[in-house]
């Protein structure tokens, strides 16, 4: 046994609270976690006892070290209440790392604040298969949220700023006020100027120099209000916030402006902050963001707005993954958070990066992906493994009975209403119905050439042959094996069959393959992940077939395709369960995150701002002021 | 000399740029801070390095022993340039701490990040006299402002939806969702709602038990959407969001109102934050802040939307002020910022508290108060200190050879305009003209039974006939010394004369008085404040008048005034320089601030969201990727 920092977990039934299971526990302090890892005390900040950033510079030490098996984890097509996909990830790392005593790192996603106050809750996992300190996991944690909601409204109060200014100013004013001049009257660029100059391809290093039509082209972007994509965030769920007009104070001289705003996990920067890979790497994409066209057409950027550098210093600390701990003592790194359907909805290339080198071969880092592996794996591997390199050799597939009967034609699951008796009464065909849409998952995954290990997340009313029905039909549908696993009830002892996880990570025969090359159309690739969804074919709006247009223009053809679609079906139509297939996809509208690396086009309306229901969360929640111990948050 | 941690500055003349002098230091680890003031690692939690949150329960293990000596510093009617106020502040403590070895900490206010990406710049101190690392304190410090900001913005989404799902279903809908039936099908109040059933006089437990009518009184807070004071805000500099309108989105149905943003530090949780004295009390006073009324004119609360709790736990970490140091070594508490005209512009009594007793008796809390004497000082006084219980025996008077010309008839001083030469040539006449506005500064600080200093911020420009002139001045108006600093220059050492703030300290002769009661009407106390700016009455629009009957009849008349007034005047007309009297202070508007717990009177118009010039602060600054520095920060 080796001297780690592992708790063993005394298990009570039934299950109790969430918050009473986390607040029943002492963490252990950070240090100890991170010495677990030989992290030693110039690799971290401490943030408080619980929580550590752990430094990028721990990357460039470990350079030459070797990487540990990368194991990826998915779901079927999810009901509303979740399939437990975290919680499974915490428990199978539970599992490796206090009862398999295995080196592990779990990667996750850092939860928004919106939903813990709305009607989701928290996002730490559950029942004995959680993160903790769970309040915090699910509040501030290190502030990486409100940095991105900063960088984001900085960057959105210069566009509209410079749009005024502009309005009022001769080209002449603008570039004087632009390039003042010093104590001794002279006037110079400041280092960011020269990326505008660059990109307008002016060598000219003096003010001075400048011709009239070069100080214009220099000064007014010219921006387009029409053509801002650009929209503030704010971490709440605001729902009045969707559709606003702006700009309607009198000193605003009737600049108005219809726009709106985002939950903060929706901002392009939080998906930079997943995507990037080094400080100098962060600085490119936040600089190279595209925030909308100039009256011309020309993109522009951050960088053209005087603000990339900015954003930069905004977003320095938030590249620094936080490490925490689950209830059993095994390290977790808590990365970047944005959303599944508009963004490509997984934790950080840096955590895994770390993690991989701080478990060694041998040792297990196990990352979580968005919704089901249409959403999240499919994102994980075009375009997260596309842009970090790294190749996983395992994915799971968590499936839950209860969204398998509904696969297979069970009455509707809607959240904050009672289950059908179907989902807790035994139902074997209904299971079997359904393990058409589990036996797609796994036939989609396993083309990429990792092991597919299935895991059902077992809940109390589960029986026997239901559990025998999910294993035949994923064995039958090709996966390497299929578990059943009682962590919630039980923590890593209950995820103990996982073991399956270390044999799929050793018997890897095949190299990754991508679904599409990056060297073809925007639209042939949007075909190629729709025909990974069933469809038999592609239609485009006319909105869309301009933006696909101005986006290969403008030389953004390139990049990687995030599709924003619903989570609910592999098709557009969230009602449709199973494995639907021949149906004609709609693409509405296709955007890009030029500076996150992604082109994203919009299958239906996608909601960015969430909202409160008449009866949130936050009635329940409280602090209680003699122990400062935080109440009631689920 | 003591073991503390004391830091020898090398000068070099002239002064280097800010942020040169700040990364020329290598600080120490806030642990030797900490430990200098005699904390154990249980007392605070880190951030990094070079920050710490020290926990509230410091006051109870203190509790019983003695505080140190409590000085404010306060300064004359400033230029637009701001007179080193904070920098004359951090320059005194390295004076008492590094240079004469007594024990002392600077509590500051955190600045807001809108500023620093703006025109003003960072709000560190400046040359030898500053906080470090002043990147760190400039930006997000230890998150308490994004605190701010999350919690009145989860405020906001809550009223906005509360009205929409209001407008949409019955009262027994309503009830129900708000008491939904737990797993055996029977209902429960959670505990915020006993507030609210408590506040209505309704003391039935079960929610069965209710009447209809009951029900009606308890489900429907039938909020007055004209009556809503509470707004959204942003720490960002976003003139657009001055005035909006949100809920134009379709699902919104048409529940369009106007409303804004304000700058984070404008929020009164910021002003919570500074006045509140334990968690139990930030717990009422979160509670109690009133966001507008009900159609028949009842104050609705936090509490009756059942979020007070949720702000708590927003804030709970906000609460413990954050140490840092100076570039000489000495302790910095860094604790709330609200804003200094339509708050109370001072930092909070909780880090004020924590530092008297951490240097206790024979030491020196330095905390610092925003603008001029007639705004933070009488603030400070009125409102902080009788909340706090505290009692300063002495304060500084911070001023400057160039506000005192303008005083005494110079031209005006535009920010961004080079200085008229009137200001950097010999000019005492002007001078001395100007000191008028200084005698009523020390006139009006000493009414409260303070011991007055004054501070001599001098500029490289400034001469000995000058200098003299002031001091001659300030001793005449009854001061109780005057003396030249150049802590800009020369750090601690410059403030050396400062000496005499010991003797102030240590020769009180009488007792604190306040400037009103708190028991007559809100026309009295207004009517006071105004005397003391040398108005000769008051005058009140009809808003006004409406709104202080309003406050009168919901019982709110016995809170102190924070007067919301330009802080260039003792007037109300910025452009009165010097020491205005006889006029009439014009009440545009009267509004309150519940929880934070002050009745604000608008005398004209105040901007609570600053703007951004067309090339603001960013353009300079941006990451050094190689090094991880800030760099172009000033």
């Amino acid at each position: 046994m080796s001297s780690r920092s592992v708790r063993k977990l005394e298990v009570v039934s039934p299950v109790p609270a969430d918050i009473d299971i986390a607040n029943s526990v002492e963490p252990f302090h950070i240090s100890e976690i991170a010495k677990d890892l030989n992290l030693s005390s110039n690799h971290y900040d401490l943030y408080g006892k619980y929580k550590a950033k752990v430094l990028l510079s721990v990357l460039d030490e470990l350079q030459g070290s070797e990487d540990g098996y990368y194991v990826v984890v998915g779901g079927i097509t999810p009901t509303p209440l979740g399939e437990g996909k975290s919680t499974t990830t915490v428990g199978l790392c539970q599992a490796l790392g206090a009862f398999l005593d295995k080196k592990v790192v779990t990667c996750l996603r850092q939860p928004s604040q919106g939903p813990t106050f709305g009607i989701k809750g928290g996002a730490a996992g559950g029942g004995y298969s959680q993160v903790i300190p769970m309040d915090e996991f699910n509040l501030h944690l290190t502030g990486d949220i409100h940095a991105i909601t900063a960088a984001n409204n900085l960057l959105a109060a210069a566009i509209d700023t410079r749009i005024f200014h502009e309005s009022s100013q001769s080209d002449k004013a603008l570039f004087n006020r632009l390039c003042p001049p010093n104590k001794d009257g002279k006037r110079k660029f400041s280092d960011i100027m020269f990326r505008r100059l660059k990109k307008l391809g002016i060598s000219k290093t003096h003010p001075e120099d400048l011709t009239p039509e070069e100080v214009k082209k220099f000064s007014r972007l010219d921006i387009d209000p029409n053509s801002i994509t650009w929209r503030r965030v704010m971490d709440v769920n605001d729902r009045f916030l969707r559709k606003i007009t702006v700009g309607q104070g009198p000193e605003e001289k009737g600049m108005v402006r219809e726009t709106g705003f985002d939950i903060s996990v929706a901002s392009e920067i939080m998906a930079v902050l997943a995507l990037t890979t080094s400080l100098a790497d962060m600085r490119e994409r936040l600089g190279k963001m595209v925030i909308g066209n100039s009256k011309a057409g020309d993109p522009i950027t951050a960088d053209d707005l005087g603000v990339g550098g900015a954003l930069t210093v905004l977003m320095k600390d938030a590249i620094n993954p936080t490490l925490m701990q689950t209830l059993e003592g095994t390290p977790v790194l808590v990365h970047a958070g944005p959303f599944a359907n508009i963004a490509h909805g997984n934790s950080s290339i840096v955590a895994d990066k770390i993690a991989l080198k701080l478990v060694g071969p041998g040792g297990f880092v196990v990352t979580e992906a968005g919704f089901g592996a249409d959403i999240g794996t499919e994102k994980f591997m075009n375009i997260k493994c596309r842009y970090s390199g790294l190749i996983p050799q395992c994915a799971i597939i968590v499936a839950t009975i209860r969204a398998l009967k509904m696969h297979g034609g069970g009455p509707e699951v809607v959240a904050g209403k009672p289950l059908d008796h179907a989902y807790v009464n035994e139902n074997v065909s209904l299971v079997e119905a359904g393990c058409v849409n589990l036996a797609r998952h796994i036939a989609n995954t396993k083309a990429y050439g990792v092991n597919v290990v299935v895991a059902v997340n077992k809940f109390s009313t589960d029986t026997e042959a239901e559990m025998n029905a999910v294993r035949n039909a994923a064995l039958a549908a090709g996966a390497f094996d299929a578990v059943i696993c009682t962590h919630h009830a039980h923590g890593g002892k209950g995820a103990g069959t996982l073991v399956a996880v270390q044999r799929a990570c050793e018997n890897v025969t095949q190299p990754l393959r991508f679904l599409y090359p990056l060297d073809i159309s925007i639209k042939e690739k949007i075909e190629a992940i729709a025909r990974s969804y069933g469809a038999s074919g592609v239609e485009y709006t006319e909105q869309a077939e301009k933006q696909i247009e101005m986006c290969s223009r403008q030389g953004f053809s390139g990049l990687p395709i995030c599709m924003a679609k619903t989570q609910y079906s592999f098709s557009h139509i969230a009602s449709e369960k199973g494995a639907p297939s021949g149906f004609i996809l709609p693409i509405r509208d296709v955007r890009a995150s030029i500076g996150a690396g992604f082109i994203y086009p919009l299958v239906g309306t996608m909601s960015t701002m969430p909202g409160l229901p008449t009866r949130p969360c936050f009635y329940e929640i409280d602090l209680d002021t003699t122990t400062g111990k935080v109440i009631g948050l689920s």
